[in-house]
């Protein structure tokens, strides 16, 4: 069966996050689906490298699906961009190996969060990051962010308390940048637990503010959900990349 | 009397430009006047570097105006940014000599106009771009944006056809430039005529696109609206920087 892959961006914004969800079709994988039927003419099921959060944007997500239409790839990508809403985007539209699925092959996904920590005016941006003018620290930050680095168990960074699955996952890397207003932290790794970028970088936000020690990130590897920080909003939060 | 310079940006998509109008308080001047009469407690009438159409964006608008207020400028600034809505930012406010003036002490604009050139999505960017991906000539845009250059009668160039005052402007630095997906024209004069922008670069993009020679440009000063180009999208226009 011929099987497509998708590499698409949306803005987050007004959706109720990735996932299809009973009782609504405003989420991404719904609008997908449903705008994706309609030009093959059969019913498409997709998967895409992992869910998102309602509000999350993405710019490097990927999907997959199968389907039995034999729409040349440029079509299909054209009658994409003509009917999906404008705050979801197509790159591209490719023909891959019968074995590629988006989500069981994906290797690593790179996530950033973008906190306005400044009083200037945020008009601009102001969908794309989470504002909080607060002063932080970003040597006691940085310092933190290194702990988070190689294979841990991140029970404390996922919003599922009763995870049946491992919660150890592989960090790659994390980077922490100040730009004019801004504080982007990047992340790499091989796979993200339910919130877990927005409660690791919760969590070195109070670390920033002095609310926590700058060691405190080893004790909370296995650790409980209540041991970690904050929950911050998703609005800030990216998916920039998966690698296969 | 006391008198008060404040620096400003918006996101003009929501708005009916910046001129107040009666019958609706849906502009940028109602909002800001209704804002400062109220935090300020007596009736406040504002003046602009110069109005922006509907739809415009401007990240470097100055406004001035008097007030019999002793409140500190750190509490007016303070209050604003509390009661603004989140498309309207103010930088600074600052007291300023008694005869400054926002419009009559303008001395130079500056204005980029931005164009998504290219089929690939954009969706984060897409309130702040003309969409336009028909290819364009960009040697043939510059060598006419060139013939912009210095004092010229711009009467072709303004929506206002029965203009009584000078249409004559005087063009200091015209630039054109192509990022990855887009094409950002950006251009400075002592002042504009109503749509000047917007017809300016509606005009280059005809020449880009081979529909006008590139010499087309001289012959259009001192002639009518109906020898110029086409008006292009309000959404694209920003206004930057305004010099004093």
């Amino acid at each position: 069966m011929r099987n497509l892959r998708l590499d698409i961006c949306y803005e987050g914004t007004r959706y109720r996050g990735w996932q299809r969800l009973s009782g609504t079709d405003n989420t991404i994988q719904a609008k997908l689906e449903q705008t994706l039927s309609r030009i093959l003419g059969e019913p498409i099921e997709i998967s895409a490298s992992g869910r998102t959060d309602a509000g999350t944007h993405a710019k490097g997500q990927v999907v997959s699906f199968h389907c039995q239409s034999t729409m040349p790839c440029e079509e299909i990508l054209f009658k994409l961009r003509s009917y999906l809403p404008e705050d979801i985007g197509i790159y591209s539209c490719k023909n891959v190996s019968p074995r590629f699925h988006a989500r069981l092959n994906a290797k690593t996904k790179t996530y950033t969060y973008r906190l306005w920590n400044s009083e200037e005016p945020c008009v601009f941006e102001r969908k794309f990051v989470h504002i909080d003018p607060r002063p932080v620290d970003m040597d006691a930050m940085l310092r933190a962010s290194r702990d988070f680095l190689g294979q841990h168990d991140f029970s404390a960074f996922c919003a599922n308390k009763h995870m049946k699955k491992s919660t150890v996952r592989y960090i790659e890397s994390f980077s922490i940048e100040r730009l004019e207003n801004e504080i982007r932290f990047t992340v790499t790794g091989n796979g993200f637990l339910h919130h877990m970028v927005r409660i690791m970088v919760g969590t070195l936000l109070e670390i920033g503010r002095g609310e926590r020690t700058a060691d405190c990130i080893p004790a909370l590897f296995g650790a409980s959900r209540a041991d970690s920080g904050e929950l911050i909003p998703a609005c800030g939060l990216c998916l920039m990349e998966v690698t296969y």
